[in-house]
């Protein structure tokens, strides 16, 4: 059986994870793949904390760069994070023709393309399903199960920490504040949020899910994101009543050859397969032309996941090197120079879900049902909530809208003119509905 | 670039949607996977029938095993179903040292072992990635994505048609042979509906299942398998007052060495992923030791959905082919032979939902509460419900009972000693919990 020389860079929770497994698993991997992925080398900038993890002391070793051009390391696991000594292992990895597994996703939706580029003219693999729905195989899928398909539509729960805060504000009507200390108390949240709850880390993700469904690249700043930041209780509650759930999610989709890639609180129908995803728990669910809808269910998250996932591409890329073949997949090009065209914000198309505080006066409803109207944004259902005490003195009452699809940019103009017109008493609130 | 030949046999409607996809989706083929993978020939008895696909005359063939033995074929694709032809077909293809796609559940449920170890030893692929779960990749999931993992349970719901019934009865209140006719006359359900609502087809499927996670092959004759036929609206009205589904579940988990592999209708959670699972989809549930619960869910059937699995699975082989290598795995040896025991049925273990007819009589409750207790059946929840006028003039009540786990042997003592005893008009129904 062919041996493989494995190196990992980066010794902190995941790459102990990974360690862990290739060793302990080798016999399990090597009798169900027929290649013997040998872990060879760690390298860390701190060798001495001690990991919990049973590592020979000889593998260890603080010179990352050095184990990256040792003849006897093939593959290079990357798994340090960010742009920063990542990107120089990853790029004198595949300069020197090693292939590469990476979980960054940070690295992959920012250099991806130069990346890709470099793997494939050396003929290296550069793989990375464990940037993307931790230990679920979308990547996988996308790549290989899917392939006889074209993809018309993405939708996703990327991100752990908004889905574990969402079900929580749903479950037990707590404040979004109140959830969000919660889950940083529990870990489920970094003492600074804003990557997840302002959507970034899910756009990095959907950002991935582009390239391997279309083939391109997109301006990480092309891709519009609204985050969950500030989500009212209110709004969780109507729509609940409505029969929705609030998920955050990612959307890539295709229409006659224009892509619209977008992040968003969004609307739920309860039935729906994404709805029932809660708590810590990520979802994919893919349409292709020939299989309709599929979808992709686990942990996006946490050590033994993204291990896993990490361990699947490390023995797949081993197969590769012991046949001598690297995997050759269609290259990612820049978005702008591949037959399809990204749609700016103005365009998207969604149905909304709309909170306005309408005046209270004779004919208001009907004045914002036809600005509504005169900006082709059809009424699919709407209900008038009873105002709260101060609501009622300010003189305001809560009205919800359902609309039928419609496109965001006519939309913002309506809400707008309807701010403008003073019908309301401040800009209404606009949430996404699958 | 490389050409592979392939060649399909049987050129009914998943014959036809492959054809179709290989022809039309040639350049997406192998700008995906570099390699290509060109369709040279399709034999069936049937070669003048109009399939409403564009297949070159040239290309159609009577003669299978001719087809089978053609020089310029490296990848034979079965698809005409059963174990006749097909097995010489399959044999011959990898006795020739030909990879064989097959969507075939029948062929590798019953001959499988006696196949995969034929593809080894000629070292030929053997792939069935139609086999389960149509459109899902579920057996690429297993095979690859899941690699690092040893999977602890697979829950699945594996036969469209049968959930098609369960959700209508549930969605409609209607009865199972009201809605079994208005699947017939819909094309859900053929005219002999045994092979899917008794529970076989969705039998054959976790069979192949147990293999990949496990690495055994089971005798057929020893998986547990209890069919829809006949489950009452009753039931169905019962659970869901419960917070339960009833869905037809395959079930093959792990505890210590012993596989426990069956087949039942079983009430599901509601707030369960598998419990959203509507209509004619399928979804599976694996929990892996690092993964945690990972669920795959899309189509299960259908010409489109299952075309996509067979091309994703040539394109693979085809990758291997030109490569000049073939996915070696682990072989499948008999679940006797291996390290894994077999449970017997009544060794096996689930929370129960138990329906009885209890005598309405001082102390009735009390004593069949005391022979389950004798049994070592711990009672979870029970509701005694209001009987109907016949119930009433019988002299019987309803009474229904969720049970902790318990043994399946031990269960089914107690309530045969329960109908002996006289408490209840008639053998209890049970139906499995999740």
């Amino acid at each position: 059986m062919k041996k493989v020389g494995i190196g990992i860079v980066g010794f902190g929770t995941v790459g102990a994870g990974v360690a862990e497994g290739l060793i302990a698993n080798a016999d399990l991997l090597a009798r169900r793949c027929g290649t013997c992925a040998e872990l060879r080398a760690v390298a860390d900038l701190d060798i001495t904390t001690d990991r919990g993890v049973d590592v020979p002391a000889a593998l260890l070793t603080t010179d990352s760069m050095g184990l990256v051009k040792r003849p006897d390391i093939d593959v290079v696991v990357e798994l340090i994070g960010g742009c920063g000594v990542a990107y120089d292992i990853v790029r004198t990895a595949l300069e020197n023709g090693k292939s590469v597994v990476t979980a960054n996703k940070k690295l992959l939706a920012e250099k991806g393309e130069e990346l890709y580029a470099l793997a494939r003219e050396r003929g290296a693999d550069l793989y990375f399903g464990a940037s993307v729905g931790g230990g679920i195989p979308i990547v996988r899928s996308l790549r290989d199960g899917l392939v006889a398909n074209e993809i018309t539509a993405i939708y996703g729960i990327l991100n752990g920490t908004c889905n574990y805060i969402l079900t929580r504000m749903a479950r037990e009507g707590a404040d979004f504040d109140t959830v969000l200390a919660d889950a940083q108390r529990l870990g489920y949240a970094e003492a600074n949020p804003s990557l997840d709850i302002d959507g970034y880390d899910t756009a990095h993700k959907i950002s991935i899910l582009t390239s391997l469904a279309y083939g391109v690249t997109v301006p990480f700043d092309r891709i519009t994101v609204e985050g969950i930041r500030g989500l009212s209780q209110t709004d969780v509650r109507y729509a609940d009543e409505m029969g929705y759930a609030i998920k955050l999610i990612a959307t890539c989709r295709e229409r006659g050859g224009a892509l619209e890639v977008r992040v968003n609180p969004t609307l739920v129908p309860k039935h729906h397969m994404l709805a029932s995803v809660s708590d810590v728990f990520n979802a994919v669910m893919v349409t292709g032309t020939m299989t309709g809808d599929t979808l992709y269910y686990g942990k996006g998250a946490g050590r033994a996941a993204t291990a896993s996932a990490v361990i699947s591409d490390i023995v797949s890329v081993a197969r590769h090197v012991a046949a001598g073949i690297p995997r050759t997949t269609e290259p990612f090009v820049p978005v702008a120079e591949s037959r399809y065209r990204l749609l700016a914000p103005e365009e998207c198309e969604s149905r909304y879900y709309l909170r306005l505080m309408v005046r209270e006066a004779c004919g208001m409803v009907g004045r914002f049902a036809t600005i509504l109207g005169d900006h082709g944004v059809s009424i699919f259902a709407a209900s008038q909530h009873e105002p709260t005490d101060a609501q009622r003195e300010a003189g305001y009452v809560p009205v919800v809208i359902l609309t039928q699809p419609a496109k965001t940019g006519a939309l913002m103009d309506a809400l707008r003119k309807i701010t403008e017109a003073g019908i309301v008493q401040s800009m209404p609130l606009a949430l996404c509905v699958l």
